[in-house]
C-alpha cells in the first residue's frame, strides 16, 4: 500500500543538488578486480538446485566468474585476490542476494507513526498530513537511504520501488550500493513532485536515458493503479517502459473494490484494462494480485507478466484473502516477494517475508504442504528476478551473472543443528544473521557493517525528519 | 504440536547423573546485591501502561526495588551497585521479560528435520522414528539447553514446557538461568520416560515437592490432551496440580476433530470434560484453543483459565482457523503467546510471534484494528504471566516483582525513527535486538552473549545429536 497525498500541491521544498547525468554516469567505487568466497555452503538456485558444501565462488569485476565444488582448484588464470578480498564463509550459507519486488522505501521515515487503524483513518489522519507537509527531495533521499541500509544488512541486494522524486530514489540507491528498479511514476492527481501524469512523463524519458546503462540502477516506469489513474496515463507510462524495454510496475487487485472502480473509469476490470493496452508482458510487475480469478491467472500466465506477493502488508492491512500464489506458480506466472512500504509491514526483512509467505499459504488453504520452503526461497531469489525480467543477470549464483551474493551465519543456537538448508532459510534465519553482502561485485556489508554509507549519520538524519513529522501530526491522536 | 512416540518403549538410554533434591535445592549463582538500569525507555506494562523515558530501574536481590522516573534521585538507603552492575540502557527499550506460554523446547534438536508435510507423514516418517530412537535424558537436557539459549538471547525469560524427562528439563533451565514452568506430564500411552500415566504420576509428587520453593523453576503438571489421554489420567494429573496450587497445561482444540475424539473417549467434548473434573481455573493453560465456540469462551472466562495462542505453529501446520483471541480477551480470558515446539515454528523468538499474532488476527477478520500492538505486547508479558498464574511475580516492571528484565537496542536503521514504542516492539523489533537479559535479578545475557552456559559447547552437543538423528531418518526421504 502506497499512501497517496492527493491533496498535496508540489511543495516548495529545499532541494539538494539534482542528480543529473553527471551523478548518474559517475562510476561506483571501482570494484576489486577479483573476490573469493570460500568454505561456505553455496546455495546456487541454479536450475538443478545445486547446493555445494565447502564450495568456492569466484568473482571478477561485477560478475561471478565461477562456482567451484569442494576441492576444485582455482582456474590457473584467475587473478589472485588480496587477503581483504578473500572471504571465509565457513559456517555460513552463501546465497544469491534477495530480490524485493515491491515497496515504497522512503516511507521508512513514517514507519510506526500509526498502525492498527482502518485504512482511511490511517491515511487521512496520519500519513497524508505527514506526506503533504514533508515529502520533498530530501525526505525521499534520506528515507530511501535509510531503507537501503536496512535492506542490505538483511540480505536484499535488489529492490523495486514506487515513490516520488525519482532522481533522489536513484541517488540514494547508488550511494548505498544496492541494486534498484525505479524511475518515473504516474498517478491521476497531483503528487509532491508533479502536478499530473503528463507532467511526470514529460521529463521521464530523460531519466530512462540517463540510467539505461547504469551498473546498478534499472530504470523502470510505474503507474500507481487503475483505480487512481486514467487508463490513458497508464498506457502512456507503459509506452515509455516499452520504449526502453524496461520493467513496468502497477498495483493490481490488492483490494476487492478495485475492479469495480476500474470498470467505472474505463469500462474494463483491472486485468482486462491492462490487457487492452498490451501491458501484460515479461517485466510487468502486478503488485499484490490478491483478487485474481482462475481465468485471469491463466491469461496472465500466457503473457509472462509477474506477481509481487506481499503477505505481511496484506495481513497487517486486513486484506482478508491470500494471493493465489500456488495457483499462479502452477500456471507458470513468475512470482516474487515484496515487503511493500515499511509503514505497512513494518520491516524490510525478506527472510521474515519468506516465513510469512510460507505460513500464510498453509493457513489460507489448510494444507501444510503448500509452498514448501524451497519454493518460497526460489520466489525470493530467481522468482523475483524473473518478475523484474532480470533473471539473466541476477537471482542465482551462476557463472556469468552479476555478483550479488549474501552470506548468512548459521552458528547460533536457533540455527543449530542444520538439517535442511531451505527450511532454515525460510523458517529460522532472520535478516540479522546476514554478515556479508556483495552487490555487483562490490562488498557493501562486511561483519554486519554497511561500508558504503555512515549508518549513524543516516539515522541522525532520519531522527531529524521524525521531529518534523511529529510536529505535523502531533495533535492528531498518535500516542505511544 | 507435540510429537508423540506412541510406539516407543522406554529406551535403555545412557543417563546423566539424576538431578536429585540436591541439584534442585542448590542455589543459583548468588545474584549481585543490587543492579541499576539507567537511561533507557522503561516500558513498565503496569496497569496504567506507564512508559518512562530516561527512567531508572533498581534491582535488589531477585526483586525490582523501584522504578524511578527521569531525574528522580536514588533512595538514600539503596546499596550502590558496582560499575559492572550498572547497566547503561541509553537508546534501548527496557521491557519486562517475555513469557512463552507453550512449547516443547527439547524438540530444537529436530528443528527443520522435515517441514511442509501433512501432519501424519511428518510424524510417522520423521519425528516418531527420531524420537523413538533418541529421546532420552541427554537428548532432553541438551535440547532444552539449546532452546533456553535461543529464548534468553531473544528476550524470553519465562517459558512453559511440556515434554519428557522432567528432571532434565528443569536442570537445563536452571543451568541456563531461565525461569521455567515445567514438570510431570501424562499421556495415554508409553512415552520415552514412562510406560503409562500411572507410572508418570507415581513419582510426580516428589518433583513438585522438590521444586516448590525453587527461585526459577515453577513446578507444573501437564496432561497431553483429551484425544490422547483417558479422562481419569487427566483428572489425576490435575489433582496433583491442585495439591501444589500449580499450573496445569493441556493441549485443547488445536484440531477440529478433537471434540469428537474426546466425546468418543469420555462422552464429553474437550471443554465439557475439563469442566467436569474442575480443571478450568486460574493457572490452567489451554494450549492452542483454536476451535472454541462463543458459549465455551464465556464459560472459560468465568473460570479464570487461560489460553496459550500459538499463531505461527497453527499457520505452519495448516490449522485453517485463527484462535478467537480478540473474543477471548473481550470476555476476560487471560491470553498469552506461545511458540509451540521449535520443529513446528521454526524459531522461539516471541517478537516474531507477536508480529504474527497481530497480523494473523487482522487477516482472519479483515479488520486492521483488531489486536493492536499494545494489546499484543501485553499478551507477551502480563497476559502470559496471568495465563501461568504468575502475574504477582512476573510480567511487568513494578516494584516488588521478580527482576525479569530485557533490554532492546533500537539504534539501527530498521528501528529508526521511533514514533511509538509498542508498534516497534510488535512489528519491527526482532529477537536479535536484545542485548541484555536479567532473570530473577541475575544478568544472564550481556552484550548479546549468554553468560550462564557455553553456547559453542551447547551447539557442539546439538550437532552431535543431529548426526545420530540423521542416521535414524536417513533413508526416509529427507533431502536438502
Amino acid at each position: 500500500m502506497l499512501a497517496l497525498s492527493s491533496c498535496t500541491p508540489p511543495p516548495d521544498a529545499p532541494s539538494r543538488p539534482p542528480s543529473g547525468p553527471q551523478s548518474a554516469a559517475s562510476p561506483q567505487t571501482t570494484p576489486p578486480t577479483s573476490l573469493l568466497v570460500t568454505g561456505g555452503t553455496i546455495v546456487t538456485m541454479d536450475p538443478a538446485g545445486a547446493i555445494l558444501e565447502g564450495g568456492t565462488l569466484l568473482v571478477e569485476g561485477d560478475r561471478i566468474a565461477a562456482v567451484l565444488p569442494t576441492g576444485a582448484p582455482l582456474p590457473p588464470d584467475f587473478p589472485r585476490p588480496s587477503a581483504a578480498a578473500t572471504i571465509d564463509a565457513t559456517g555460513q550459507l552463501v546465497i544469491p542476494g534477495l530480490v524485493n519486488t515491491h515497496g515504497h522505501a522512503a516511507m521508512s521515515l513514517l514507519r510506526g507513526l500509526a498502525d492498527d487503524l482502518p485504512l482511511l483513518t490511517w491515511l487521512k489522519d496520519h500519513i497524508f498530513p505527514a506526506e503533504a507537509a514533508l515529502v520533498a527531495p530530501d525526505f525521499v533521499y534520506q528515507g530511501t537511504l535509510l531503507s537501503a541500509v536496512e535492506m542490505l544488512k538483511s540480505g536484499t541486494t535488489t529492490f523495486a520501488d514506487m515513490y516520488y522524486f525519482r532522481d533522489e530514489m536513484a541517488r540514494a540507491a547508488i550511494d548505498a550500493g544496492i541494486r534498484a528498479v525505479t524511475g518515473p511514476h504516474v498517478i491521476g492527481f497531483p503528487t509532491p513532485d508533479f502536478a499530473s501524469p503528463e507532467e511526470s512523463l514529460a521529463g521521464a524519458a530523460d531519466f530512462m536515458e540517463r540510467y539505461r546503462d547504469h551498473p546498478t540502477i534499472v530504470p523502470a516506469v510505474a503507474a500507481h493503479a487503475l483505480y487512481t489513474t486514467p487508463l490513458e496515463a497508464v498506457a502512456a507510462a507503459f509506452e515509455l517502459a516499452e520504449r526502453y524495454d524496461a520493467p513496468f510496475q502497477i498495483h493490481a487487485l490488492e483490494d476487492p473494490t478495485e475492479n469495480a472502480q476500474s470498470i467505472e473509469r474505463s469500462g474494463m476490470g483491472v486485468i482486462d484494462a491492462l490487457e487492452s493496452i498490451g501491458a501484460l508482458r515479461p517485466g510487468t510487475v502486478l503488485a499484490h494480485s490478491v483478487y485474481l480469478t482462475d481465468d485471469e491467472i491463466a491469461r496472465i500466465a500466457a503473457t509472462g507478466a509477474g506477481m509481487a506477493h506481499n503477505p505481511q502488508s496484506n495481513m497487517k492491512l486486513g486484506v482478508a484473502r491470500a494471493s493465489p500464489v500456488a495457483q499462479a506458480l502452477a500456471a507458470g506466472i513468475p512470482v516474487g516477494l515484496g515487503t511493500d512500504g515499511p509503514a505497512s509491514n513494518n520491516d524490510l526483512d525478506l527472510f521474515d517475508e519468506m516465513d510469512a509467505a510460507a505460513k500464510l499459504a498453509k493457513f489460507a488453504t489448510g494444507d501444510p504442504s503448500v509452498l514448501p520452503a524451497e519454493t518460497v526461497f526460489r520466489m525470493a531469489t530467481m522468482g523475483g528476478a524473473r518478475v523484474l525480467d532480470l533473471h539473466d543477470r541476477i537471482g542465482s549464483l551462476e557463472s556469468g551473472k552479476r555478483a550479488d551474493i549474501v552470506l548468512v551465519d548459521t552458528r547460533r543456537a536457533g540455527l543449530t543443528p542444520l538439517y535442511r538448508v531451505y527450511s532454515h532459510l525460510v523458517y529460522a534465519v532472520r535478516g540479522s544473521d546476514v554478515t556479508t553482502v556483495i552487490v555487483n561485485g562490490r562488498i557493501v556489508v562486511r561483519d554486519r557493517q554497511v561500508l558504503t554509507v555512515d549508518e549513524d549519520a543516516v539515522m541522525a538524519n532520519a531522527r531529524e525528519f521524525a521531529t518534523r513529522v511529529r510536529d505535523v501530526v502531533e495533535n492528531r491522536g498518535s500516542g505511544n
